[in-house]
């Protein structure tokens, strides 16, 4: 559908540090918007993670702060679940995901903290299962 | 004007390694909504401080960054300003404040990550004068 | 409930550009929130449609673009289903419309932009099938 | 799991106000985020209600009419079930809060205030089964 | 430019609860938007005004009330010096908007609060003055 | 600073329908963040422009009318003058922009669409000057 881009490739490598083996599989060879908007994928591969994620200068720990922080900060609720997921494989322990969450309860409020600790929950249980 | 609790006292000790002596006693003896809401302040130090930022579990700087992480996603201009300049006091380097923006950009997109960049200039400026 | 006015007339006719003969009917006949209040319909039908989009100046098709623009922005998932729906009822193409999302994702980023994809998906499986 | 504060009584206390005596037994006896994070029920009783809403200068009904707007205004789904619950209980009757709800359709735009009218309907109903 | 409806009247009878005579007069005879958009004032006066706050079921204050509670969660720095200002005319007390923005602390963090309380004071000093 | 890639090449050639021939210049060779983030910039021509606007199926005009939408609602408001003068120069009319703006009132409410119909004023006074 579009050409392995070195982008692409360095993108997909960048990616290793966030999800599983299998994980990256599945998002390669099934990606569930490829009907309507296959670039859409594409963008996330080599703009999100071979542009930005691969930088020097933080830790993939620390980047994985970062985008917890902010998609937690939106309320967007399934980028909260994916990017928990993605922490945690990047070396962010339970503790380190649960005390981030509260940090951020003094500047976006109570609401957005909850929504997501139910969700860090659902995780860590999919996790240790 | 509030008597000096034992979560104030920690809270003023927790913010030692966010912001400057000079800064503090400026908190501590110049409030400028002394005259409307003088509870403000007490609550930033006793509960924001106190209770959270006090907590074990993150370092000064995994907590700088989330903050200011959810400060630039929220848009808040004045509170961007002083997180990047608490996060350099708590110790995190000008080249990590940048990346942990350019890191925000496929999360919130370019324009909140470019006004946050126009401010991290400025308070770098005020820092090497 | 409430007296046919002008300005509900015109909206009705209005709503004909964005909506099919049998949606308006429902709306008419079965309002979800007639028993708490009824005044929601008549104010969307009058102010929304009745004033606003019964304006000169922009096509329909762009008045649908702008609109499902604001509510995926918003992160508004019920509406964003619902203006999808009206904006290919208006003369948006499926191709537009994801076009159209793709373009939101360097201002808001991928999470919304994502699940606005996944949301236009269903509507453009309803309506093929 | 914490000892019980004056500042936690005095949440507790509060929060008669807003919840019914059966709910706050609930709330005592089972946290659903005990596990990953006790200290938010902690933060929550102690600091929302105990030093915020236990303040002078507003009553219970007013605090209830400025949270429901807070929350409705976020489209954080989940709290304003329960702050409309906690408005009710408060003594906002049903009529004022569809009142307030469309009384941000203004500021906030239908979207928002459409999907809060939705909730408030499923409230009322649970409360005159 | 607009005929004078019933509703534009309905709408500036409403606003008196609001505005002083001066400022209303200011809004009829000098409309800052007149040259490109004056439909817009038209939209305020007959919708806002006319349709929603001369609705009964809620008090003057308490619409301020939910008004100024809205703007501050959106962060929206001028119209919350309008709204503090409308609320104050409408009778609510310094003391109870200073209680209302310490109620949003909880649900909508400090940062937006600190920057409502700044603007609170200067409506506080040109109304005392 | 960084290579002239085909992407960057792409992008600076499609911004020429969104800006000035002066400005590009402008950009090319003066960048506000060159000393601490030059890669923004280089993001934003080869991301955004090369990658994104670049794309068949909507025209620059409607690109650039969902592109004012979203920062409009998002309430950036360097970017909305920004994104006004680009529609501007794409070959948005002044009426269609003002259309549009008003077209977002019963989805945000008034307060984003009246701050930034005051941009959009400035906007079109220093066009016609």
């Amino acid at each position: 559908m579009f050409k392995l881009s070195e982008r692409f490739a360095k993108g997909l490598e960048t990616m290793r540090q966030y999800v599983s083996e299998e994980e990256l599989q599945r998002m390669v060879t099934a990606d569930a918007l490829a009907d309507i908007a296959p670039d859409l994928r594409k963008f996330i591969v080599e703009y999100a993670y071979g542009d930005i994620y691969s930088r020097d200068g933080l830790s993939a720990k620390q980047r994985a702060l970062v985008v917890i922080s902010t998609v937690v900060t939106q309320g967007a609720a399934p980028q909260t679940k994916t990017h928990i997921r993605r922490g945690l494989h990047a070396g962010l322990t339970e503790q380190e995901i649960v005390e981030a969450l509260l940090q951020l309860a003094p500047y976006i409020g109570f609401p957005r903290v909850q929504n997501a600790l139910v969700i860090a929950q659902e995780v860590f249980q999919e996790t240790s299962r």
